[in-house]
This record gives C-alpha cells, structure tokens and sequence, in this order.
C-alpha cells in the first residue's frame, strides 16, 4: 500500500490510467482515461480504495497524508477552472461520487453542487446570470446532502416540494420561481435544524468530509451488502471517491443531460442509444420520473415520439458527442455506457464504462466488432459472458399463442416471463420460497428491491425509461423486464392494481414480453428460439477453440435432442432411475423392491428389461454413436415406493401380496440420512441382480441400434456412489460376467466401458486404487459438495440464509464449484487416477458442469469433457473455450517468464 | 515364492524355525522350532501356505514340484520312526492338521491314524500287541476321515457306534472289545459305501492327498471364514498342512494325552496347569466328552478332584514335561500353550503355542516374567493387548448382592454377565438385533456357535473342561464364561432347561460369574473393580514410556470420576447436549426451541444458564484443573423436540402456547438428512444467543471453581462441525465477545481456549485457514468417517452386513480407522494446522480414541492426545505406551540403516 491517497485528473495532470481500476474504482479510473485521452472532463481527483480499507480497519480514521494531498488537489482543480472552493463570488462546486472496481449501478450515493452554502449560492446566481438555477442548485444540495450524509428521509424533503407546488398552484418543478425556491431553501433547512438539533452545515470543507464519509460509509450499507453478495464481490475491495467540479446540465435550454450506449444495447445494433433531458441533472434521467427524450432522430421517428431529439436540437454537440462514441469504443474494444452533460452548449463527459447489455446484443457486438477489425476472433469470444446464453435459449412468446393484451411498456430487457403478481419483493421472497414464480410489479424499483429482482421471473414497471434502475438492472441480472408501462394504476397497499378496464390482483397471473414491451393476461404458450446467426457463428468460434468435450445430462430423447440441437457431444450421465417412474415402470419396479427374495426380484426385472433396452435403444440412436455414459441404479429404493395407504392398497394388489408386507417393507427401508444411506453401488452389492438387468438391458440396446443403423456404439457403464477399490472391484465383475454370458448366450457383441462416479471424498482420497479397475471417473460435484461440506442441499437452505446474512459463505457451491475445498479434492483424483492409468477419462457430471467458473477450474485440472444440463450445453461450449484460451495465454505469459 | 513347498522337521534334518509362521503356519513353525531345541517331538513335515495360497490360485491344483518333495520328505518320516507308510506289517500312521498363520482353534479338521487300511489294521495290532487297540484306532480314523474328507455327518457314526454300546450293554467306548470293534468296522465301511457309493479308501497315499485336499478346502469353509471375517485375517493367508508320525496316548494305561498352560491362563500364576486323560487320543480332551484330570496334585487338591493327578501317576513323565515348560517359556519368552502324548511312558510334544489368557493373567504374566528377567519392562508393556484391558474394568458381581445360586460349573473364563437365555447362536443374533443382552446357553459349543459367541453377554456350558471349546474361545473374546455345569438338563429343541428344581426358558434373565463358576436366577448387582496390584504396576510403566496423553469423553460428573480412577488427564470431550436432557432442563429447552424470535429464546436460555453453569462447576471440581475440553451445541433441534401427541400437548402446556404452534414447529425442524443438517456450529450461526449462554455457563463455572478451589481451570471451548474459516471466525467471535462482557460486567476473568473439531472433510482439506482462528483441532473420526465414506452410522448396517458377507470391507472403519482414506484426512489436517501454527493443539474425541490400532496411527501423526470413554482409558495409555515403544523402535532401526 503506497502513501499516494489522492489521484488528480485534469488538464495539467493526469495521475490515473484505466488499468488502476482496482485502486481508482472503475469511475476514477475511466476519467482519468478519457482526460489522458483528450477527452472534454471537468477536472477533479480520485480517492483510491486504499483510502477506503484504511477507513474500515481504523475506525472510520483516514490516512494522515489524506488531508494535505487532498487540498493539494482541490488547489489544482480550482485553478483550472478558474474558481474557489467556498468563494462567495465565484464559487467552485463538486460533486462527490462513489465509485468501486465493479459497477454498482444505484448502489451507492452521490451528492451534487457541494460547496454550495448562503453565502456561495449568491455568488453563483451573480455569475450563472441565473438566481433560480443558484437557488434550484441549492435546493437539490440541501436535499441530496440531508438524505445521504445526514441519513433524513428524501421523502420529507419531496412533501415539502409537493406542497409548495400545490401552494403556489405550479405542476412542475420548473415552474417555481427563485423566489419560490428561496422559501423553499429556508423550510428545508429548517428542517434538516428540527430533526438533526443542529444547521445546514456552511462550511464547504465540513460539507466535503462530511461527503466523503457517507460514501465510504454507504459501502457498507445493506443494499451494498446485498449487491455484493448477490455479484461475488469481496467486502474488502472498497470504493474511490470521486470529488469532480460541478458542470449543470440545468443552466437552460442550451444545456442537458443524458446518458447514451455505443450501440443497442438490446439487441446490439450498431447504432447510437442513448437518452437526454434538456435543463435537467443526470441524476433526473436515470431517476425515471421524467420521461427522457431520444438522442438520434432515428429513434426518436421509431418510437413514434413528438419530444425532439438531440441530433435535432442541439445538432453541433451531438456530432461531437458521436465522434466521442467512435473514438471511445475502438479505444476500449467494447460498447460504452457514457454519461454526459451540457452547459450552455459545451459538452462535458462524466463517465464512460463498459455497457450492461443482453444476451442477444453481447453476441451481436462482439461478432461485429470482430468484422470490423475492432476485436480478433479470440478476443470476440472471451468478450461475451457465457451465463448470459441463458438469455438466448429459453423460450419467447408463441407469436400464435391466444393472448389478452393488457398494456404495452418499454422493451427494457428481452424474454418472456409468466407468473403471479407480486407488488412487493417481500412478496417475491415469500412466493419463491413457496416454489411459485412471481412477476414483481413496482411503480418504480430502488436498490432496496435488488433481492425481490433477482429472484422473480420478470419485472414490470409503471414508470422509468430503457435506463431506468429496474431496465439496467433487470438487463444484468438477464430477467426479462417491461417498463414505464404508463397504464398501471398500482395500489400497493391494497395489493391491487388497474390496467384499462381490468383488475389485478397479487397472486394471479401475469405475462410480460420484454423483447416487445408487451404485458398480457394469465400465461401465454411459448416457442424455442432461434439458434442460427449470430449466436451460431460464436458457437462455431468457440468450438473451433475449446478443448475440452462438452456433453449433457440426459434421460429422455427429449432432452437428448434438445442437448444435440444445442452441440452436445455425448450423454455425460443419464440416470437410469429416472426410466422407473413411469407408466407400468413404477409397478414392476415396486413389485421388484417388495419381493421378498432374489427369485420375486429377478421376475420383476424381466419385465422392467425389455422397457429399459427401448430406453437405452431410443437415446443411443439419438446420439448417433456419440459416448453415452450409463450410471447404474443410484437411489435408495424406498424413493420407489408408495407414499401413503391408498397408494400401498394398489402396490399390494398389483403384487398380489399383503397389506402389511408392503407396509412393513416400506417401514424397513426408511433410512435416517438417505443420503448417506442404502444407495448408489451399495445396492449394487445387495441385489447384483438388479445391476445386471441394467446391463443387459444397455448391452442388448447398443447391439440393436449399431445393428440398424451402422453406428458403433460403446457405452461407459458407470458404478455410483464408490468409496473404495473393492466395491468397484466387486461390481465391474458383475459387469463383465454379466457381458460375458450375453456374448456366450446370446452373441451380443459390444464393446464397452466401466468407470464410476467420484463422489464422496473417499473415492478422491483412494482414486489410485479406483482407477486400476475405472476406466473413466465422472466426478458427481454434487454429492462431493455434499460429503465434503457436510451438509445436503435439502437441508442447508434453512442454515445458508442466515449464512448469507452474515457473509459467511460468498457463493453457493451448488452452482459454483468449491475450487479450495472440493476442488482439492478433484484435483487429487485425476492426479491420483493419472497415476496409475495414464488414459484415463475424466469428466464432471454433476450441475457445475454448466458453471463457467467451475469450467475454468475443470480445464485447469485437464478434464476431458463437462456435463450439464441440455440448456447449459452453450454456456459450456462458450466458457470452455474462454477456458481454454486464458489457459493458454496464462502458459504462454508463464512461458516468457520462464 | 519358492519351489521349496515342504519342510521336514526330524531329528535328521529340520527345515523350519519359529520366525517362519507366515510360511509354515504357526503349528509348523513351532513343531519345527521344538525339534531344533532338542525337545520330543514326532517327526514330521509341513506343506507350506504358498501351496495352499498356489491351490486356491490354480482351480484346487497342487504345484508340480509338491509330489515329489512330499515323497521324499516322507521317506525321511519313516527311517526315522523305522515304520513303512502303508507297510502291512509295520505300519507308519500319520495326522495330518491345518496350521495357519495366527491360531484359530477348532476352526480347522483334523485327520488322525491315517495310514490304516483293512491290512495295515492287523499289522499295527500284531506290532503293539493290542488288537482293541488297532481296531479302536482304525475305527477313530474311519470316523474322521469319513466327516473331514468324505463329508460325511459324523452323528451317524456316533449312532452306530452308541447302538453298539447298548447291544453289548456297556456305557463306555473303552468296554467294547476288539471283536465288538470289528464288528463296529465293518458296519462304519458299510456306512461309508451306502452314503458315498464307494469304498472307503484303502490306499494310504489316496488316502494322504485326500487328507490334504481337505484341509486346504477347509481353508474357505464358512465357520474359518466367519472366525477370520471376525478377527480381521486375510482369506489370503491360506493354511499350512502339517504330516506327522502318529503317537498313541490310547495304547493303554501307561499312555496318556494332555493339554496345558505353562501358568494359569485365568489369573496368571506361576504354576503348571493342565489337564490329561489316561488311555485318550488328544481330540478326547478339547472335545469336552470326558471330564480330563489335572495335572499337577496341587491343582488337583485344590479342585477338590478324586481324579489322581499326572504327578502322581507318571511321576517321572511329569518331571520331564515340567522342565520342557520351564525351558520353552524362557525359549519363547511368553506363556505357552502345549500339548503332549504319553505313549508307553514315553512323553512326546505335539504343539506350543503363545498361550491365550485371561487380561488378568497377561498383565500379572508380563509383570511377573519382567520380575523374572525373562522380559523387559519394555517387553512387557508389549506383551499385553490393550483391548484385553476391558475386561478388567468392568464391574463384577456384588459379594453382598442378594443372589439366587442355581448351580455351579467351572470358573472358564472370568467377569460377571447378565442376559437373557438364548439357546442357539441365532436366537442370539436376533435378541441382539433387538438390542437385547443374551447369555448363549449350550451342552457344548461348537465353531459354528463363532458369531453367537461373538455376540452374547456371557457363555453357559453344560459339559467341557477349562480347554473346551467354549473356554478358550470366551478367553480369547473376553467373554464371561461357565463350563462344565453338569447340573443343566438342556432341552434345545423346545427351549428350556432345568436346574435342580427350577424350570429356565428361553427368554428368561440369568447371570453368571465366570471368575467363580457360578450361575445365579435373574439380573445381580455388580461392583466396580479393583485396579491395583498388577494392573496398576503396568500402567504406570505404560505411563512412563507414553508421549501422548489420554483424555476422556465424558459430561457427568459419575462418568469424569470413573474416567479420573482409570487415569484420565483431562476431558476430551464434553457434549453439552447431554446435559439438556435431564428433568425440568428438556421443558427449557424445548421453550427455547419453540419460541418464536430471540427474546423469546433469550428468555427459557437464562433458566438453562445456571443449571449448565452448575453442570461445568461439578466437572471442573473433578478434573482438579486438568483441561477440559467443552463442545457447544452440536444436534440438530428437533432432538429435543416431543416425538408424538401427548408429549406435544404437555410442551404446549408448559411452554404456554397452541398445541398447532408445537407441530408446525416439530414439522418445520425434520430434516431429510439430519447428519447433514441445521447443527453444529450451524445452529451457533443461527442462534449465537445459545452459544452465548453456554460460553457464560463455562467461563463463570470456570471462574468459580477456581475461586473456590484454587486450581486453575482454562477452559478449551470447541466449535462444532465447521468447514470453513468463517464459521469459525463469526462463532469465536461470539467466544469472544461474551467472554469480554463477562469481564467488563461481572468481573469474571478467565483465561481460556477457543478451537474447533475437525469432523468434516472440508475442515481437513482447509485446515490452514481454519488454524488461524484454532487454538486446538479435535478430530471428530466419526462424522469424519460418516462423510468422508459418505455413509451414515445408523444406515450403514442395512448394507454393511453384505459387504461383509461379499468380503469387501475387511473392517468397521467406526470401530477402527480408515488410515489410508480418513486418515489421509486427519494427516493432512494435523500438517497444514501446524503449518501456520506450530503450537496448535492436536486431539481426536471420535470412538476411535479408544482403539488401539488407530491410536498407534494417532502417534504416528503426532496428536498431543486421544480422548476416549472412560471405561476405554487404560487401554489407551497401554496401547499409546506401546505406540510410542514401537515408533521409536522403528525410528531407531531407520537410524541405524541410515
């Protein structure tokens, strides 16, 4: 940690790059970027993170340089703009922003027109010309500083407002006088006396420390917290502080605000996106309470919108702003997301960062930017998030679907999303624990909704344009959102709300499109995507580069075809137990479990044989030869059997035993911890006969369909749940005999694999001497994470959230791999199965095998191929080859060390 | 392995010694060694293990070289004893035995006189003059090659042979004649050509290798596999087969045969003790069928016996074989077990072998012969199994109980046991799957009564001497046993016996006292034993050499103090949980449980606070500053919880609220897999208000104990169940902070540890981050085996069972340490701990602190202590003496090689 706390951006001195993110935030850091570029930036200086951490770790003490390089810098500022902080003539303001390594969009506060007090208000209204911009200014401080650094309540201060509105008979803000405003700047401040027992402060020092205490202060504030917790970010990275002179967008009608992307950031045309208000803050845009004008006329013509667009009004600074775009996007490699203001015809930028975007849009730009010679193949490929693919593949609203149209929004972030009505994200929380998906409608979402966002299936607003808190957010997080939809007449306390002639109440059911803005009744059928284009030519891309072999998690040809259609590679795991549960399946299966000896077992297998064989026959042709890896019967039987007496009543006359026999059987099996219980091989080991079926049942398939149609099929006969070498032992010899005689009695020729899961730390530990009679391990992460943590997943969700309350545990490792822990672990047993049989084949089959981080991790270790879910085979295609190329930049960045 | 596959033992030429077992099986090694010492031993040879591990290997085949060495070592048999094998007129018999590596009594078959034939019968008669005596020999051989080879029912010979009896109307064998013997002949080869369709074999070479064939195939009968499956012996080991000249102790009065203990094998004295029948062969004597005399007239006076002794009867014999004990024990250093034939006044030895005894007796034998100088102190410790200890720590019966003496019979095997009576070795198995203590009541044991055995409290005989089957199988299993008592009338079949003139059933409850031979009705009372003398020595000898300390597992106040007299150092582990179970303490637990927010918990946990805290006083008060290590809550809730209606409408009474606020609650808390569950440090995580008060309890029963007593207590208090340094880290500073309000409110001011167990594989594999916040690690090796294996105690046995019975785990890693999978754990976690804190305190509080096995591991890794049960104590200091000893033995001849 350097002495160095402060770091200045201007025209004279530039002390900050954008690489020094983790130390300037990413807003401090990009300022200083587009000053060194040139750029039109009002000056100001950077607080590092350092400061931050130093604060938390003493006390909320600063660093004892932190005060005189501080001056230092505001010195500097003042002389390029040539005014004084606390000058009652020509006074400097700033504003004061929080700004960490990663965007926190609403996260965190800010506090304009600081260094504003009785006396400076005056001085500026002598020099702006314009006594109601000073007062405006003033009043929109006392407000902003009261609420952030003061902690009173925003809403006090808009009664105030709302009342003097009503009083003086004006509907808009901008129809108050300065006068107006002058009373108003005195009610305010008496009130911030009443309720804090002291005055405004009018020291604009006080008022600056005061600042930038509140917003490392905010840092750890609960929706910080939660964001955080929800995005993976490390408490102890810390925010900068951004101290800038103040530019105004509210100077008139030659000055505005906005804040504009590149490109789309919908769908990822090249085209210029953005939004503006004339005579108006930033934070007024993004605040959604006015309705923002377009910055192109393109878009303006298509929204069918009557406000002129900035390309119309003020035609000279929006082609310098284009130009802006241009320059900032071949000097990132990436689309932008940029605020800006202009005062009094002069273009000020404040801020420049890599753009939110969706799926759609992510995959659209990286290839164009690919064939505009901006990015190269590798570089397109690492640019898109894999996890966003999720976006892509899931389906959107059958266009033939009946559908009750209620409203139309704003097209804020695409998807289709059905579920019930809930007004608030308490509500959602309850709904979700209760299993059922919600559709959180707000009038307009805030930080404190980020947990309600994340978990609905969409979001849907009466109010904010396309860059409004909820659309940029929902756009993150990749939920489908529909906003601004005027229409909605919400009561939220009542739990009700109007749209037209229609009543909705929480809990019924809703539909909304955020690829059309389109808000419908009830729910309405679905239809797949569309895969080709674009979203084929990265896939292409990827696979051109990848490694490693991506397959799925399969059972059903349904799902087996879905997996193929989405570039699967072979089966990684198919459950065979998920073939009992239907139809007749179900009754010779539990005529199986009750049978009271081998004979009674063996007869009911024969018939569940012929039933498993058309299983196995249908995946097999599906897969056209690729691997399938068959994991023999894994849970423990009583999962099989009939839960209560009527379902007992029928089991025992289709078996034709007893009540009692079937109830005393079914008490037998009950276990204490199932999950450590009679499953997996185990079984095996009990009733070899029930194995041997299954093998049977696979061999007989693989013989049929090679037979039909000519594709060598070699299935990978997996033993589950193995802990130790002569429990596989045991169970590869029933395998092979059981093969043996089939070749013997009947001819079935097939050439075959035995392998098994690695899925409780022993399998790990002892992997040396697995692997002498494995020819694959297929690492099962789930129950590894489960033994190795301790806890099943069922019943960890009742301990995890008070967890997570505490920031105990940073990710859940059910959907990221536990790299230190259970990571130990696999890497162990490749190393261990290496070893002693170099050819070893090694997979992942449980559900991080669709994580993007776990396949970084896996590739790390040198797997050959993940598993995942048919709807994860993208996102692995995708990240395995990001995977691959960091792996191989890392070695070659190793390399020219060495 | 060789192609030397026999190895003679002669005067000529001995092959063999005593270092030799795994080869020559522990009889032939001994035969050998005693042959090489001068002694007279009947010349023989030993088919090596290699060829029987080369039989089993081959499809039952012999290797090529076996023919010809036999022969040929055969040869070298009859020059020696002059005789011809199959020789009509001078015959050479020979037996033939099993002798595996480690004694296994009565597990193996025996053939005897082999070598007669319808001819050779006449010659042995013509050469020793006594016809009854050749017919009475070919009649014995008949019979057991007939069972052992033939596989025949041996009952039915024994019919034959008791009809025979009655026809002639005599009551012993010895009554019939030679001419009823041959009678008997003729009707046994009948016998033998109805049953098997063939001839009993005439040709003594046939009748050699058929001998052979059976004693190896003995190797895989299901009683030798039980036996090993019991006593952890690999099925690899095979058996050897020992060849040698037949002696006769039933050639007439000045013949004899015998067994004996060079000192009393049931306390240990130093004095000769055995017992011999006069005109026997040496089955008569282990197999219980006639009651044996005693060898020595001390032993025999002192039995009160009208049996004249060996010592006056063959005095000059008896001289003879008095000095064969002396040099043998001093050969040997250790006890011997031997047996010995008198023919024609001729002494011959047949077997020594260390001798298995009573605990008491190897503890005063160790302590006696390093008195001797025949050990040393070191030897010593060595010479005793820890496991034995047990049975001297046990209670025996109350000398001032009131009791109800229904007979007496010899005191076999000692320690006092109440049980219910079960008939049969299965009657057993099912009482005990209930969970029931049984006493195996019998006339004579039989190898297929192994598991039965195994299992019962105690063992009842009706027939058998002290070397019946039945005492010196209880001896080696420390299992309280009476032989011999005559008085019971066992009627089997319907279940029920009688004594004297009260009627037992099945079912009915019995006590026996296997130090005096008494049998009494009903359950007695029992007192603590008395751990002086002898025993006290050793263990303090034990306690000089350990390095390791040895804690206890304990929470009452009667368990520290009987842990504290078996010379516990500290407390291990105290589950604190145990102590909410008691009276009034279940009611405030289960308000606790069920109120609903924090106040409420807060509430019903100051009425728990002070019973906890007087609980912790009583414990410090007896461990006298000793450590003691204090576990916080680890169970899941719902343990406390009411299990069915009408507990649950007296916890709503209690607790003041709706009988439907209790079930939804007892609902709420049931967990799919508890062991993997809302427990542990989870719970502290989600109610530190519980930790809260139990860290108050320990640290103001801390402080006033040492107020009041002026030792000084440092409490260590350990976390339960964490998996990652974060648990640890929220929860110590739970420790923490209570700890300092403590001081700052109160005054109380103790110094104290906080750490945490190791009982989760993640806690292992993180173990370096973990000690950063562990001042100690107690390995908890039963969850950690629970999840390493990924099976649950409760549920394994279901399966276990088979894996047994399939061979496929030698051991119960619950009962002994999976070194090489769990225990690459509990390395892994002792090194990394030590890594970044080289001061850490090492422990282990699983069962398996108290296995003597595991402890040597736990030497091995360097653990600081093991904690175990109090009744597992003194097993634990012997057994770390002995760990300690043979490390540095090991660390001694590593030095020298280096």
């Amino acid at each position: 940690m350097s002495n160095k706390w402060v770091y200045i951006f201007s025209q004279d001195q530039t002390d900050g790059r954008t690489h020094m993110k983790d130390l300037l935030g990413g807003k401090g850091a990009n300022l200083a970027e587009m000053t060194h570029l040139g750029l039109p930036v009002p000056p100001g200086f950077t607080i590092t993170t350092e400061a931050c951490t130093h604060y938390f770790k003493n006390g909320s003490a600063y660093p004892a340089e932190l005060e005189a390089q501080l001056q230092e810098a505001l010195t500097c500022v003042e002389r390029e703009v040539d005014a004084g902080f606390g000058d009652e003539e020509n006074p400097l303001l700033v504003s004061v922003r929080s700004g960490a390594r990663v965007s926190m969009p609403g996260m965190m506060d800010t506090v304009l027109n600081l260094g504003l007090n009785d006396k400076t208000v005056e001085g500026l209204a002598k020099k702006s010309g314009n006594p109601r911009f000073a007062y405006d200014s003033y009043r929109r401080f006392i407000q902003m500083y009261s609420n952030v650094v003061l902690e009173m309540d925003h809403h006090d201060f808009e009664s105030i407002l709302e009342m003097k509105k009503e009083d003086k008979d004006v509907q808009r803000d901008v129809d108050l006088t300065a006068e107006d405003l002058q009373e108003l700047l005195s009610e305010y401040k008496s009130l911030v006396l009443e309720r804090t027992g002291k005055d405004f402060p009018q020291n604009p020092q006080d008022q600056l420390w005061g600042a930038i205490n509140a917003v490392f202060d905010s840092w750890m504030n609960d929706r910080a917290k939660v964001y955080r917790r929800i995005n993976n970010i490390s408490d102890d990275w810390g925010t900068a502080v951004n101290v800038q002179a103040m530019v105004f967008g509210n100077m008139g009608e030659s000055s505005a605000t906005g804040v504009a992307f590149t490109r789309n950031p919908s769908n990822g045309e090249d085209e210029f996106y953005g939004e503006y208000l004339i005579n108006a803050q930033g934070e007024d845009v993004v605040a959604g309470i006015r309705t923002p004008q377009n910055i192109t006329k393109a878009a303006r013509v298509a929204a069918g919108s009557d406000l002129p667009s900035m390309e119309e009004v003020m035609p000279e600074v929006f082609t310098q702003l284009d130009q802006v775009r241009v320059n900032l996007e071949k000097h990132y490699k990436d689309m932008q997301d940029i605020e800006f203001t202009v005062q009094n015809s002069k273009l000020w930028l404040l801020q420049t960062r890599g753009g939110k975007r969706t799926a759609a849009a992510a995959v659209k730009i990286a290839i164009d930017m690919c064939e505009e010679g901006i990015l190269t193949k590798e570089e397109a490929i690492l640019r898109v998030d894999p996890k966003m693919l999720d976006q892509l593949l899931h389906p959107s609203l059958d266009a033939n679907a009946q559908k009750t149209l209620l409203t139309r929004g704003l097209p804020a972030s695409p998807g289709a999303a059905s579920g019930i009505v809930a007004f608030t994200a308490e509500q959602v929380e309850i709904d979700t624990q209760h299993g059922r998906d919600t559709i959180l409608v707000r009038v307009e979402t805030s930080p404190e909704d980020i947990t309600g966002m994340h978990l609905a299936k969409g979001i849907l607003t009466a109010r904010g344009g396309m860059t409004s808190h909820a659309a940029v957010v929902a756009r993150g997080m990749g939920r489908p959102c529909v906003s601004g939809a005027g229409e909605l007449k919400i009561d939220t306390n009542n739990k009700v709300m109007k749209i037209g002639s229609h009543t909705i109440k929480e809990g019924d059911l809703l539909t909304i499109d955020g690829g059309t803005g389109e808000v419908m009744l009830g729910e309405v059928a679905t239809v797949e995507p569309d895969l080709s284009g674009d979203f084929s030519q990265l896939m292409a891309w990827a696979d051109d580069v990848r490694r490693m072999k991506i397959r799925t998690n399969a059972e059903t040809k349904k799902d087996a075809e879905a997996a193929v259609r989405f570039g699967a590679e072979g089966i990684g795991l198919c459950r065979t137990e998920h073939m009992f549960f239907e139809g007749d399946r179900i009754i010779s299966m539990r005529e199986m479990i009750l049978a009271s000896d081998e004979e009674g077992r063996r007869a009911a297998l024969a018939k569940l044989l012929p039933m498993q064989r058309g299983d196995f026959e249908g995946l097999f042709k599906v897969m056209r030869g690729l691997p399938v890896t068959v994991r023999l019967l894994d849970p423990p039987l009583h999962e099989f059997l009939p839960h209560n007496e009527s379902e007992m009543i029928e089991v025992a006359t289709q078996a034709n035993i007893s009540l009692d026999l079937v109830k005393e059987r079914c008490h037998a099996l009950e276990e204490s911890n199932p999950m450590l219980g009679h499953r997996g091989c185990r079984l095996g080991i009990s009733y070899p006969e029930i194995y041997e079926m299954q093998v049977q049942a696979v061999l007989e398939a693989a013989y049929n369909v090679e037979k039909s149609t000519g594709d060598k099929v070699v299935p990978e006969i997996m033993i589950p749940l193995v802990g130790d070498k002569r429990e596989l032992e045991y169970l590869k010899n029933v395998v092979v005999q059981t093969a043996d005689q089939l070749k013997d009695d009947k001819g079935v020729d097939v050439e075959y694999m035995v392998g098994t899961m690695i899925e409780v730390p022993r399998a790990a530990l002892k992997a040396e001497e697995i692997a002498n009679s494995a020819e694959f391990f297929s690492f099962g992460t789930n129950d590894l994470t489960q033994t190795t943590f301790g806890f099943s997943r069922d019943d960890s969700t009742t301990f995890l959230k008070k967890y997570e309350e505490e920031n105990i545990h940073l990710q859940d490792p059910f959907m990221t791999l536990d790299q230190s822990g259970v990571g130990q672990l696999v890497e162990m047993a490749c190393e261990k199965g290496r070893s002693v049989r170099s050819s070893i084949k090694l997979g992942v089959c449980g559900e991080h095998g669709g994580d993007p981080a776990s396949i970084e991790f896996f590739e790390g270790v040198g797997l050959d191929y993940v598993s995942c879910s048919p709807y994860r085979v993208p996102i692995a295609r995708l990240a395995a080859a990001q995977a691959t190329l960091r792996r191989s930049k890392k070695n070659s960045s190793v390399a020219k060390v060495a």
